[in-house]
């Protein structure tokens, strides 16, 4: 017999789609607390697990999509709450050095690396590309659960990042011109990069000189309960309108908790957006997991294509941010260099647009995702033994 | 150009969607509490606004149905961790009368209105079904927001919600039966009944006793953050298995909220649940406005139809579950009566499953759906002037 008052079927099934996904993570979670190893790399393998690779319990669908997106977008949200603009204008030059040449050096290693391996030129560009953009939504993660969200590095990755997404938003734009044969409208291109330019500095500058000014913007009496709603609203807006201009969703959520951080109910927001964070970033995770696919793993080329790529994304990505960084000192150019590594979900972003286009074969796709899901799990741990003290347990 | 990093450009046109949808819930949230009105009725009234009827931004689609349920699924956890099994138990006599007569009350009349206006048998019975089930969140959202969830007359009203819903699974077992033809395996039915009665019985009486006996099941040095997580996920959990034995969804997530009310971490659980309550409900209500579609109301014959069913659907439910509560005094019974009239999302489903089989026609569909939202619509400034001392907001 159908479900029949649980809403529709569809939706009745995907109550059982949440359940499992978010048992599971938290499963993941709490054993790889025990064992003093990054919590998120828990959530990630128990995605592997309970997905097709593995049990097939769960395949990764739309919705569950939607509630990964809004667990990446929840948790820029609460990073942009501890950022202050001053904290990223002071560490500007370096940012700008790391995220422009922590996207040009891996970006000239994929197209080499496509063109070594007698790809097509569109199919090399897809390769670079998806070896470009870094996710920094699990750095963040990292970072937040030892609390060093507020050191010099840390901050130098959280700029990094947005200048990242807009130059990887660009050679994403060129990267589908070319693979849909229309070639590249320059004027197209200029247009789309200011656009995303105005949109992060009037939003970053305008927005929190706007609360600065009312910074009371928020507060009780205007709204009948808690800042909570017109928070998330203005976080889910901006997150919106980045996406609509072609930019991740993250970098609109991270500006609208940098806006809200500089309301005076700062503190109140966070305390009601904790519990908001703590549900939706591990569908996140787990769906990173989720859209592995090991059966893809079986002949030696596969193999070795992913190591080939996965050393390659590593070691150009920490070059490029390293060097950007330089102007830190050793050790922090370091903590940045490795920070700037993980490409989560964008890797497999990119890798799902060049597969749907025709350019990026089925091969390519689940290395693609090997290597982004490879150096996602690789940089927790790395991260923890530079930055911390022995922490006990975090994300 | 597409969004290229923000995830699929399905999911970056979710995120406006459940930005327009947040948004416009709480703008008629905060006008209908500024005149005195029940905030729900105004996010309703706003779902309707951007809808498909007037505005036309957003149109209901499975994803925001998932966040709809989930948001009658939080409510009901919400209004179970404010119950006591014992609270229950006190009013289980009138909460049975109240059920049983307040659905074969208005089942009956709904069949002899199909058949008198000429409807066939299969149809007749769908329409009943339409007009029989009662949607507890509507009226859980009114009480709690009077703080009258301790009453009599509520604790009424949520025990009947569950033998109304077992009921309404067994009528609309049978109905599906007939309507696919295939007539009704009475073995089924029984087989059917008996598990959900089992389930509903198991998890209230056991699963309340093991937290009695270990209140600290919630504790925090079992999990190493807070509560939050292992609630959530009881209360998935137990949702998505009682939308599987083919009962609502939500009688899994307040018999999860009845369990996690005995531990010792039940303020806890309230405090970091809050948010969530507060982040989800709003697309449950706007939801029910967003499947109303005001263009099929054009003809004279469709609105004297939505008319008659509208009081028939009122008074049967009213009678049938006054009758019912007569034991708890006057006043008491008709509140309990007037509690019992909404239909909101059951009698949309009802009709949604009779049209997906063929059985109800797009007229009949309208006409359901115009009754379920009147029949919500109405209630709660009734409700308010029933119970309130003149209180100044609330859901």
């Amino acid at each position: 017999m159908t479900p029949p008052l649980a809403a529709s079927a569809g939706a009745a099934d995907i109550l059982v789609d949440l359940f499992v996904v978010l048992l599971a993570a938290k499963i993941g979670d709490e054993i790889f607390k025990r064992i003093r190893q990054p919590a998120l790399v828990g959530e990630i393998l128990a995605g592997v697990i309970i997905g097709p690779s593995v049990l097939g319990i769960v395949s990764p669908d739309e919705t569950l999509e939607v509630f990964a997106e809004l667990g990446v977008v929840f948790l820029l949200f609460w990073v942009g709450l501890e950022t202050k603009l001053s904290d990223l204008r002071e560490v500007g030059t370096p940012a700008a050095f790391t995220g422009t040449l922590g996207v040009i050096v891996p970006f000239a290693a994929g197209l080499a690396l496509g063109l070594a391996i007698g790809e097509s030129t569109a199919t090399s560009v897809f390769l670079a590309a998806a070896l470009m953009a870094t996710s920094v939504g699990i750095t963040s993660a990292v970072l937040m659960g030892l609390g060093a969200l507020k050191t010099r590095a840390a901050r130098t990755i959280l700029g990094a990042a947005v200048i990242d997404d807009i130059l990887a938003m660009i050679v994403l734009a060129v990267a589908t011109g070319i693979a849909a044969g229309s070639g590249v409208d320059p004027t197209e291109i200029v247009l789309v990069t200011v656009i995303a330019l105005g949109f992060v500095g009037f939003v970053a500058l305008g927005g929190t000189r706007i609360t600065q000014r009312w910074p009371k913007v928020f507060e009780a009496p205007r709204f009948s309960e808690s800042p909570l709603l017109p928070a998330v609203i203005l976080c889910l807006g901006l997150a919106a309108f980045a996406a609509q201009l072609g930019l991740a969703a993250i970098i609109g959520a991270f500006l609208a908790g940098m806006i809200a951080a500089e309301t005076k109910e700062q503190t109140a927001i966070e305390a009601e957006v904790a519990p908001l964070y703590a549900f939706f970033p591990p569908f996140f995770f787990a769906f990173i997991g989720l859209e592995v696919d090991l059966s893809e793993f079986t002949s030696a080329h596969t193999l070795v294509l992913l190591a080939v790529t996965t050393v390659l994304a590593m070691a150009t990505k920490f070059a490029g941010a390293w060097l950007g960084a330089r102007s830190l000192g050793r050790r922090e150019a370091v903590v940045v260099g490795t920070g700037m590594i993980p490409r989560g979900e964008v890797g497999i972003i990119v890798a799902g647009i060049g597969s749907s286009t025709g350019v990026i074969s089925d091969e390519l796709f689940a290395v693609i995702v090997g290597m982004s899901v490879l150096t996602t799990l690789v940089v927790p741990p790395i991260l923890r033994r530079l930055l911390a003290e022995p922490a006990a347990a975090e994300g």
